[in-house]
C-alpha cells in the first residue's frame, strides 16, 4: 500500500531541505546581527485566540477541530496571536523594547490551487514596547538585510511603504466619512491590481462615496510625499503624518536603504489590526505576490492580553521568496556534501577506517564511506554520487607505511599523507 | 481577555529556545559529521499512514480529526511512517544506503500528567538499504556522538543493547511456542521496572507459559553474552545470533564506544516493528526514562510503500535529554547576547550610530542599542540587561576626533578606537 502526503503539504527531501535551511539560516543570522532573540510557541493553540484577533470568519480558513478533551483548537495560521499571548504572560518582566523573532510553520485551509500551499514557514520579527518611528525603521531594516543576506539587492526587490495614519488623514481631508474608511481602504488595497474604472466603481458602490469625493480620493494617488505636502499640508493632521513618514525615509536612508524603499499610498495591508506604518516587499519586476508584509499594530496586545504595548513587526514567508531565489539561481540544489570519503582496498583496513572516521569527525569534519567492504570502483562511484570533496584511500601497503593516499575529487590530484596527520 | 497555551504544549521564551537550539545544533552537527542528510515531512499526515503501521489502537493516542475536505488526518506522532512514505516515493533513485536525519516536532494526545507533554522534538537518524550489522553500528554511533557533543560521556549515559533475533532464538530454545513470543516480549520489556514475582506472573498468566518454561526463560537473564554462548551455543540459531551481536560490540569498540555500551537481553522495545538489534540509552543513574530508543526494522518499508528495503534507526527526544542536561548544568540559560551595544551621548550621534551598526552587522557582528535617544545611564543599564560584551560610546568630542570609546563590560576596561577601524 503506497501513501501520499496531504494536498498542499510539502515533503522536504534533502535537496529541498537544503534550500529551506539556506533561507532560514539567512533569516536567523540576520535577526541575530540585529540582536533579536528567538522564541517559538505551540503549533496548536486555542481557537479563541484567533477569533479574538480576527473575528469568527477566520475559522473558515483554519485547520480547526475539537480535541479529545473537548477543547476547540486550531493549527496556527499566523504567529502574532501567539506572540501577543506570550508577551502578555511574561512581558512585564522583560526589558523594553522586546526584540524577538521566530520562524514558525503556519497552516491555512485554503482551497487547493496550483502553487497555493496549506503550510509555509514564516520569519516573524517584532519590536514591542517602542512607539517611536525608529522601531518601524529597525524592523524594515531587518527585513531588507535578510533579503540582502540571501543575495537580493535593490534591483531585485523593493519595499513599498505607507502609513495608515497618513492615509486616514488624507481620506478624511478628501471628504470620506469616518464610518466609510474601511470600504475605502478595501478599494485602495486592490488599486495596484485593478484598473482605474474598477477602483472608481468600488469607491462608489462598495465604499458608498459620492462622485466628488471619489475624484478627490483618486487625485491623492497621483502625488508623491512632497506633492501631498504641498497640496494638503495646510491640513495639520496631514502635515504631521508627512513629517513622520519623511523622518522614516531619512532614517532608512541612514541605514543604507534609500534604493530599496518607495512611498506607495496604495499600500493598506488587508489585516485590520495595523495602526501606523505599513509596508510590503515585492520582487522589482512585479511578477510575484508580496514577499513580505508588516507594519505597526499598537492595539493588538491589549486585545489578547492584559498588557498595552505598542508593536511593529513583519512576516516573510518562504514560498514566494523561494520562487524568486530559485529563479535567480540563489538557492542550493543539493544537500551539503561530505568533506571526506574513506575507501578501503581490503577488509583489513576497515578497523582503521572506523578509527580514522572517528578522529576526523572529532575535528568537525564530515565523513562518509560504504558501510561494508565492496569493490574499490564501487566505493569511488559512491564517493562521486555523494559529492565528497576528498577521498582517503587506505590500502595494505600504505597502512604498513603509515600513510594514506588523499585524492581531491574536483581535479583528481593525489597526495600521500601521514596517518598521524589525519588523526588516526 | 488573557489566553493561555494548551496543556502539554510548551512556549519557548528566548531562554528556553536557546536551550532547545543548543540541543538541536548538537544533533544536526553530529548527523552532518556522519554525512547524514536532513529531510522533513508535513506535521499533518493521512491518519491511515499510522493505522497501517501501528494498528487501529494508535488512533486513541493521536491528535486525529477530519479536515474540511473530509479527510481523516493526524498530527504526526512519530517520524518513521513519513520517512517510509518518502523513501517509498523517491527511494529507488537514491544512492543506497540512504543516510537521512530529521528533527521533527511530534504530537501525542496523552493524558496530561506532571512532566508528560503532548509534543516534543525528536532527532531521527536512519540508514535505509543496508542489512549488514555495520549499519546498526553506524546508527548507534551517531546517537552516542550526539550525546558526546552535548557533554554527556560514559559516566552519564549508557546504551543497553539487544537483538530481537537473539531473544527469539533463546525463547524458542527455552520452549516458548512461537505464537506466545509476543506475550513473552511484553513481560520481558517490563522486567527492569518490576520485581521477579510480577515477571513470573506475567509469563505465566499473560504469556500463558508453563512453570518449567517460565523458569527456563528467567534463567536466560542471569547470563551475559559469553554465558549464553557457553550454555546455549549448541543451538545453531543462538550461536549465529551471539556471533552477530559480538561483532556488533567489536565494531562499536573500534568506533570508541566500549565504555558506553552494555548487553541487556531485557531490551525489547515496545514497538512491534523491530526485527533485529534494539537499543535504549539511559542516564547512568537510571533515574529518568529512556533518552533514546532504536533498532532495526526491515519490514516496515514494504508495509507503507512499494519498496522493500532493510532499515535501522533511532529516535531521541528533547524532553528527558533536556532534564538530564539541565541537571548537569549543560544547557544555556539565556538567549545569545549582543557583541556590541552602541551608546550615544547626544541625539547628534544617532546618524553615526545607524551607519556604525550597519557596518558592524555587515561584518557579522550582533549590535543592539536603544532605538530612541535616552539618558546615557539608561543606555548603559539596558546594555547590561541585554548582556552586551562591549559598549561603544559615541559622543560629540570623540566623533569630532574620529574616535569612539569601547568599554569591555566584563572588566570595565576602556579603550579608544578609530571610527574607521570600526567600519564607520
Amino acid at each position: 500500500m503506497a501513501f501520499q502526503s496531504l494536498p498542499g503539504f510539502r515533503d522536504f527531501f534533502p535537496a529541498e531541505h537544503a534550500a529551506r535551511r539556506h533561507i532560514q539560516s539567512a533569516w536567523r543570522g540576520t535577526a541575530e546581527r540585529y540582536a533579536f532573540e528567538e522564541y517559538d510557541g505551540p503549533p496548536l493553540e486555542p481557537l479563541e485566540l484567533y477569533i479574538e484577533k480576527s473575528g469568527q470568519e477566520i475559522v473558515d480558513q483554519l485547520y480547526a477541530f475539537e480535541d479529545k478533551g473537548g477543547r476547540q483548537v486550531a493549527l496556527r495560521p499566523e504567529m502574532t496571536p501567539t506572540l501577543a499571548r506570550m508577551v502578555g504572560e511574561h512581558g512585564r518582566a522583560l526589558p523594553k523594547p522586546i526584540r524577538w523573532f521566530s520562524m514558525p510553520q503556519l497552516f491555512r485551509y485554503e482551497r487547493a490551487q496550483r502553487g497555493r500551499l496549506r503550510e509555509h514557514f514564516q520569519w516573524n520579527v517584532d519590536v514591542i514596547g517602542e512607539p517611536d518611528i525608529t522601531a518601524d525603521v529597525e524592523v524594515l531594516s531587518v527585513a531588507l538585510d535578510g533579503l540582502t543576506a540571501l543575495g537580493l539587492g535593490p534591483a531585485d526587490v523593493v519595499a513599498r511603504v505607507n502609513d495608515r495614519r497618513l492615509l486616514e488623514s488624507l481620506l478624511l481631508g478628501a471628504g470620506v466619512p469616518r464610518d466609510r474608511l474601511g470600504g475605502a481602504y478595501a478599494a485602495i488595497d486592490k488599486m495596484s491590481r485593478e484598473d482605474a474604472e474598477r477602483t472608481k466603481q468600488r469607491l462608489r458602490e462598495d465604499a458608498g462615496l459620492g462622485p466628488d469625493v471619489v475624484d478627490a480620493v483618486l487625485a491623492l494617488f497621483a502625488e508623491d510625499l512632497a506633492g501631498l505636502r504641498s497640496i494638503h499640508g495646510g491640513d495639520a493632521a496631514v502635515a504631521a503624518e508627512v513629517d513622520r513618514l519623511e523622518s522614516y525615509f531619512t532614517l532608512l536612508d541612514e541605514m543604507g536603504w534609500s534604493r530599496h524603499v518607495e512611498f506607495d499610498p496604495r499600500i493598506v495591508r488587508g489585516l485590520a489590526y495595523y495602526t501606523g506604518t505599513v509596508f510590503e516587499i515585492f520582487d522589482r519586476k512585479g511578477e510575484l505576490r508580496a514577499i513580505c508584509g508588516g507594519g505597526r499594530y499598537d492595539d493588538l496586545l491589549s486585545a489578547v492580553s492584559d498588557l498595552q504595548l505598542p508593536a511593529v513587526g513583519f512576516g516573510m514567508g518562504d514560498v514566494v521568496l523561494g520562487e524568486l531565489l530559485r529563479e535567480r539561481g540563489l538557492l542550493p540544489t543539493s544537500a551539503p556534501s561530505p568533506d571526506y570519503y574513506v575507501v578501503t582496498i581490503t577488509e583489513g583496513e576497515r578497523p582503521l577506517l572506523r578509527r580514522l572516521a572517528r578522529a576526523l569527525r572529532g575535528e568537525g569534519r564530515s565523513v562518509s564511506y560504504t558501510l561494508r567492504q565492496v569493490g574499490v570502483g564501487k566505493q569511488f562511484k559512491d564517493a562521486n554520487a555523494r559529492g565528497a570533496s576528498e577521498v582517503i584511500v587506505l590500502g595494505p601497503d600504505e597502512v604498513t607505511a603509515g600513510v594514506a593516499v588523499v585524492r581531491t575529487m574536483k581535479d583528481g590530484t593525489e597526495r600521500r599523507v601521514e596517518l598521524t596527520e589525519l588523526g588516526a
